[in-house]
């Protein structure tokens, strides 16, 4: 055959991989929003039945050795399909370095801790999880290992999430936001310190059809296709991507206008990142997001550098007052200070702008330490306490508020937490490219013009699919590497703004 | 391997047949009801490659040979065993006999015809569709003889719904029905020559939401279990089993409450079928439906026999007027006579509970004699006319009203109709029966006890599965075989009371 003849083989069986995917995406998000409660039994046995056929598609021997052979000639492919055989051969490197004898260890491993952790922290009990955790940090090392014994394990694992990413990088750029973060957290204190919050206008009484009716009606304007796309309600929000429907769900809180909305706007930056990629290349590489990193700089854009914005303000709130006649008192002074109060505090889910990166410092650091052995599980709950004293000055009174309030080293995913403060980075420094090449950005948000820095977005990020890594994908559409700089102005801006008030 | 190793093997591939099926039949759910427009070319392509996989593990050659194996021993099995071989075996049997390209060309046909299908009753013109009938008549004949050459052809198609069924038994009951009829109907025109019917008092403004939340208190009345079920709105009422849970649509009409709550309780009784088979045979043989025609008793029973008897009024009325007070005036006696009203009419899925019965005759014979080779495609719409004379007394002005109403045969489904009266026959000897063992089954109906009849239909229907075939399970559960006795003398009753009004 020739190697176009099986670059179309290739294509073909991608795509059938992407239906199957397609399917149990379905099948999950049915789970999480529609499923009546008897059948969850029966859902798992689709979900495991489902994923299996999917395994035995990505490690067919016909598929692998086609992806081989495809490697080796690149030079007779285009540009478009070099990218899309580079990305698949190595992501199925990664896959077939793997015995299916570790990954159903792993499997069953993860399985097996995350249903303790939930009983773990009901209970404020780490010495129960303890050592299910041992024995993943074990198996992520062995993983490490068998994927590239001559690298960094660390390294190795983060590219799960954030493929070609350096470590070397990934400590410089965190470095300079821990440099610049702890004396913006000295400030953020003596906010604090000064005077007691207002009361927030977006508490009240808000019934749920009308806050529904309102955020589709904000998603719809800051451009969320809802012709490709639903939004739910589940007990936590999620998005994920149906074929070429993007659906979000979001929780919706009686008493608290904020919470759904930010939810919304946060994953309906996923969703508008997955609404953008090239539909002819759905399934590809090329047609398929970029990087945790990058995903979540197109969410924290819409959540944080947009949506606590006062030019976003300026446009909601006479919105926001038409939907919910109570606001009416709120100025957009009073509303901007609640939906940017900032505060040292325990959980990272609900944690300000600004604080958030630490609490993700402080995780890369200590999952560092455990993967490179610097650190052992059982000195782990104390460990976590010494360092939010030394980050966030502020020590949780139990592990339920520290070490054991995240699922993540539970389901296995060690170098996935970074990704999230990367995301921050990349939408701070986007914007600041936007904002440039655009003219007054506040103005365009102001007047509710989203589309056109969605455009902007989606012709510098959105469309490049896996074509450019991260870095070069961030350097392309920005002119320069990734930095903190960005992110550490936008915050620097938002606690002078704080302490002037 | 042992026999019994070999019965556990061929349960695990059914499961995960059966697993792999509910992804199915969940992508198609979401395609009737929560789908954006903009995904319905993503979402055909899910299908079909999930269809295509479900193909493969059906005919795997090691679960082929498994069941031939297993088929030469089951003396060396239970009783229960041997039904989930046997039946496992004759479906494969079926399957194997069409060569790939033979069910290639078929699948094709049908997507083709089913699309002109729809543009030809939009205009009216059965002549654009006539070629392609012509083509399905052909190729369902190859079918019935690639399957069994020694047979009638209509016999083994109409296998594929109602297995085990012979073509002389169906022609005796669906006789009898036609000789019981004809007076009846000859009565029904009379009653509508007296007088005009009087107003209903279901037609009126019931809201959407209103009415849902009644629909659900009627489900749950009677029995619909929601912790393994469903119900929510799309444009074509139907019912689906995806896994342990079974999802029942409708569609609501502002200006007619009983267009939502007959549909409901039709879907309903299906739902609650499935929701009464073995859930340890849960895939298997034993733990699914016996037959279209015994799927249909079920839904009949509580759309036709209960819900429109007057004991069900007598329990419902009171309950409806609290949820709808513009029904304060209505009388018992008006609702059940508007919920009674017969009539010859044209279209089969509008018409009343007695002629419905004549529709289906029509068409049984039409799509006889075009299988037997009797009938041409080309005089296919002048003979339904003719017949629509004959039965009903009322011809159709046009096609759409007449031959191109129902998508079944350009779906290549022949044999399938008959499955609808069947289900009416059988529906009314078990209601019979019932009513003989537990006593005045209308009073139970009027005190809203309604477990004791499901109940009664889960111990004498439900749980057999596909243990007996239909014939068989009838006669079990009513002591006597099937007949169009029981269903004449219910309608037969309805109408001297229609008379005597």
């Amino acid at each position: 055959m020739s190697t176009q003849n099986n670059y179309t083989t290739l294509v073909r069986h991608l795509q059938r991989c992407r239906d199957i995917a397609g399917a149990l995406r379905l099948l999950e998000w049915d789970q999480e929003t529609y499923l009546p409660d008897g059948a969850v039994e029966s859902r798992a046995s689709q979900i495991g039945a489902l994923s299996e056929v999917l395994h035995e598609q990505h490690t067919a021997p016909h598929f692998l050795d086609l992806v081989d052979e495809l490697a080796e000639r690149l030079g007779e492919l285009s540009f478009e399909q070099a990218v899309d055989v580079r990305e698949t051969k190595w992501q199925l490197d990664r896959e077939r370095a793997l015995d299916a004898a570790l990954v159903r260890e792993r499997s069953e491993q993860r399985a097996t801790a995350r249903s303790v952790w939930i009983k773990a922290r009901r209970d404020d009990n780490f010495a129960a999880l303890a050592p299910h955790l041992e024995k993943i940090v074990a198996m992520e090392r062995r993983v490490a290992a068998a994927i590239d014994a001559t690298r960094d394990p660390y390294e190795v694992l983060l590219e799960a999430y954030e493929p070609g990413l350096r470590l070397d990088r990934l400590e410089t750029v965190l470095g300079e936001v821990r440099a610049g973060l702890q004396p913006l957290v000295a400030r953020i204190r003596a906010v604090n310190e000064r005077a007691p919050w207002p009361a927030s206008p977006l508490l009240g009484d808000f019934a749920e059809d009308k806050q529904l009716a309102f955020n589709r009606q904000v998603l719809t304007a800051i451009g969320f296709d809802f012709a490709n796309g639903r939004i739910d309600a589940s007990a936590h929000p999620f998005s994920t991507t149906i074929g070429s429907d993007s659906r979000l769900t979001t929780r919706y809180d009686r008493s608290d206008l904020g919470y759904a909305l930010y939810s919304s706007l946060h994953e309906a930056g996923h969703g508008m990142y997955e609404q953008g990629l090239d539909p002819q290349a759905r399934g590809l590489p090329r047609g398929s997001a970029c990087s945790l990193g990058v995903h979540e700089s197109q969410s924290r854009l819409w959540e944080n550098q947009i949506g606590r914005s006062r030019a976003f303000w300026d446009y909601l709130l006479p919105v926001a007052k038409q939907a919910f006649p109570a606001l009416a008192p709120a100025s957009v002074d009073a509303v901007c200070l609640a939906v940017n109060r900032m505060e040292p505090s325990f959980i990272r889910t609900e944690s300000d702008e600004a604080t958030y990166n630490l609490h993700i410092l402080l995780r890369f650091e200590l999952e560092r330490a455990l993967i490179g052995g610097d650190l052992h599980v059982g000195d782990l709950a104390q460990a976590w306490r010494e360092k939010m004293r030394d980050l966030l000055g502020v020590v949780p009174p139990d592990d339920r508020q520290g070490v054991l309030q995240d699922v993540h080293w539970s389901a296995g995913e060690f170098g996935y937490f970074p990704t999230y403060t990367l995301g921050n980075l990349y939408a701070a420094q986007l914007l600041e490219t936007a904002a440039t090449e655009l003219g007054d950005i506040d103005a365009v948000v102001r007047a509710g013009e989203f589309s056109v820095l969605l455009c902007w977005m989606r012709d510098r990020i959105h469309r490049w699919g896996q074509t450019w890594r991260a870095a070069e994908l961030i350097e392309r559409a920005t002119g320069s590497a990734a930095s903190a700089a960005p992110l550490l102005r936008h915050l620097e801006r938002k606690v002078e703004w704080l302490e002037q008030r």
